[in-house]
């Protein structure tokens, strides 16, 4: 048994107390009312890389919620990889739903209950483990490493692209690991190859300029929320393809090898449908569940809310109403361009009586696919495979993480996903939970990673 | 001068003074966290009625908000009046668009700023005032006088039908005395002898049993936010005409002499815009905006919301989406029906992958019309006539006030609009105001209608 096992085996009650504690700082970079506490996990992390062995550990600006960067560069002749993941978190409503305080980790059996456990401070902290453990046990690393952890993904890492290009020389890579991702289930591997643009927009419907009496009112000017309604209902067909005109427009149809390569991943529909509670899927004709979620565009309403919402009736009809709406974009889209389309539908689609303003809140990252025979991403499939002892799954994903198109823009290189999270595991959900058993797992794929990484790599 | 005159203007302040101190009693219906205050307020009017001479001041309880009754019944041979009015409110929000603390009232020359100003507590205190002064300088009242003021008039009055129909003895009288009601402008009078009927329901669109992540599941799955759109925007033809099938089913035609009536009353389109806050009118093709806000039924949404409503970006598809609406009915139409039209619409329009369920929130009350030859509506407008100088408009509201209803079901009596609220004070919406020469101009009013009705009736 290779000795990080053995550190790592005597050490997991010490590592796990110190996940929960990271579990403990409610991060979400949502809500500029925890700005402070997503600074509070920046430090404690970069106190952790500091104790892990890390050198440079230190807290860096981006104008917006901070970074966090250490390395470890005394491989000379061997390659850099550059860690990635991020400690900030979703919000946590609908809170009612959760069936402990999201920010008080709960431990039933395998499964610890937390806001961010899965998505990201448990495959964040595997590689913090991991790497205390190489150098713990052998005073070195096996390849250069270098650590970027975020505090800004869940709002799209705004301010994360400028930073990349500022620090171009101190982030320069051969290969980013991304442990923002994660595995197909708990026996068999995955690894994300794809994942999906992103682009959001918040629009606004405006009556009349104050609250007005739907008694004495209505029927006499348009109601916001029923031209809400309108223009929501006008983005997609009653089929559910989406019907803003040119969304489509630069879509990258799938190939025959894409498919083959997406119907390859096992899917069980009955259970899919069991996990998300619902006796119907739905979405845009002619694909497959699979296909629509992992490789068609999409345009989602996140949220949508105006007039009164509280207990009882209030007789109103409000002066105006919200809708927050994201797009998941496929490769070739131009999210700029997908914005503009969906300006020119509202413009055209704006109910009588009612002016409507748009805004962007997030001006968008394209789609991210890496191809199939990069080196660094064949090195991780051949780890994994041994790990798991059978083939990964080339997965893609519905999700976006924007700064892997950012590490390709300005570093040149990939972000291969190699992260623990399960597809399970309630992600931007109530009562998220990570696994103990991912937990101590993850750190001896790390560990067998870099290994991997210090031999020839490609053929 | 009548004496009565004389005593009003000596104690005008002390009046105005007592009316800030109910202004104060955040008297809300519809929220249980003030059911106390609409209590307090109850408390408040019913030592009010006393100290104003009248008798059996009490206040009664409804299984709900209490009611206040006070009489004074010394007239022998002459007519009862049963004075209506309510000292709840609606609620405040939203509550950042006002320019003062809404329960801490506010004086601006004439106009005094509070919730529930000139809806109803401004109206019911100058009945009260009206009362004291005819008995603090003649001893007696010219009739005999009933008040019943209730609590939950905001939240359409659920158990106020029951409790008339069960205190038929202690409310028996000729006619009731309106005061939830106004006049047509500060120098022009008016009687509304039509109000609307009303209905309320809320509807819940359900998708996947939890919120879920709108990368991984956009495009798999309905989102409740886009049915519960495509919903709401079917009850509604593009042109804004009520799309529910059966809805105006029973709706009573305006008649030639509805019409000529409702075209007697004075309308400035673009002062009614520029009030609003809007460059165009909008509702039902083929009637004109005074006759759809008066004479023809609306179904208006109140609220809608679902799914993450707070700043920032949350990629979520919600688990449910809610909306609440109201109907206001016209002559002829029956709640039930409306209702159970609507539960038949949502059925049939449910889209593919929710389910959706209907909740009535107000069973409903019909529409109300005083015939124009009621002697007590004619002694009303006599009084009006010789007091503004100018014949009064017989007007149609699109508010409801169900117990009007209820008194003509269980007591037999029609109510004749008695008040003095005007239409730009913003009833139900921020920055609510009532005006202190409406105050003082009502109390004379009052006194001149009881002394009127003292003599004999009809022709």
């Amino acid at each position: 048994m290779e000795q990080y096992e053995a550190y790592l085996n005597a050490q997991q009650d010490r590592l796990l107390s110190e996940l929960f504690q990271l579990y403990a700082i409610p991060s979400i970079s949502a809500l500029s009312e925890h700005a402070q506490d997503v600074r509070r996990a920046a430090l404690w992390v970069r106190d952790r890389l500091e104790t892990a062995g890390l050198e440079h550990a230190q807290v860096l600006e981006t104008g917006g919620h901070p970074v966090v960067y250490a390395d470890w560069l005394h491989a000379p002749g061997r390659p850099t990889a550059l860690f990635y993941g991020h400690m900030d978190t979703q919000p946590v409503d609908p809170i009612e739903q959760w069936n402990h305080p999201p920010f008080e980790p709960f431990v039933d059996g395998d499964r610890i209950y937390a806001r961010g456990a899965s998505d990201d401070k448990g495959s964040l902290m595997i590689a913090v483990a991991a790497l205390e453990a190489l150098l713990a046990t052998r005073s070195s690393l096996p390849i250069n490493v270098k650590v970027l952890f975020e505090g800004q993904e869940e709002i799209g890492s705004p301010q994360l692209g400028e930073f990349i290009a500022n620090h171009v020389e101190m982030l320069a890579c051969d290969v980013v690991i991304n442990v923002d991702s994660g595995q197909f289930s708990e026996t068999e591997p995955g690894v994300v190859v794809g994942l999906k643009g992103i682009c959001a927009l918040e629009l606004e419907v405006r009556g009349p300029d104050h609250d007005v009496h739907s008694g004495s009112y209505g029927g006499a000017i348009q109601n916001p929320l029923h031209a809400l309604a309108r223009l929501v209902d006008s983005m997609h067909s009653p089929d559910g393809k989406v019907s803003v005109r040119g969304f489509y427009s630069d879509v990258a149809q799938l190939t025959e090898q894409d498919v083959t390569a997406i119907e390859a991943v096992p899917y069980d529909e009955q259970a899919y449908m069991e996990d998300l509670g619902v006796t119907e899927l739905f979405g845009e004709p002619g694909y497959t569940t699979r296909q629509r979620a992992w490789a068609r565009p999409t345009l989602e309403v996140n949220g949508m809310w105006g007039g009164f919402t509280g207990a009882g009736t209030k007789t109103v009809i409000p002066s105006a109403a919200w809708a927050k709406i994201t797009c998941r974009l496929v490769p070739n889209q131009d999210p700029a361009q997908v914005l503009a389309a969906i300006k020119a539908h509202i413009v055209r689609h704006t109910p009588a009586g009612t002016q409507v303003t748009v805004r962007t809140t997030e001006s968008g990252s394209p789609a991210y696919l890496v191809p199939v025979d990069d080196p660094y991403l064949q090195a991780a499939v051949e780890v994994l495979r041994d790990f798991y002892g059978q083939e990964p799954y080339l997965e893609r994903s519905g999700g976006s993480v924007p700064v892997t198109t950012q590490f390709k823009k300005y570093l040149g290189v990939y972000a291969i996903g190699f992260g623990f999270g399960l597809p399970d595991e309630r992600v931007h959900s109530p009562n998220e939970f990570f696994r103990k058993s991912s937990f101590r797992k993850g750190q001896s794929a790390i560990c067998r990673l870099l290994d991997r990484l210090a031999l020839p790599l490609g053929d």
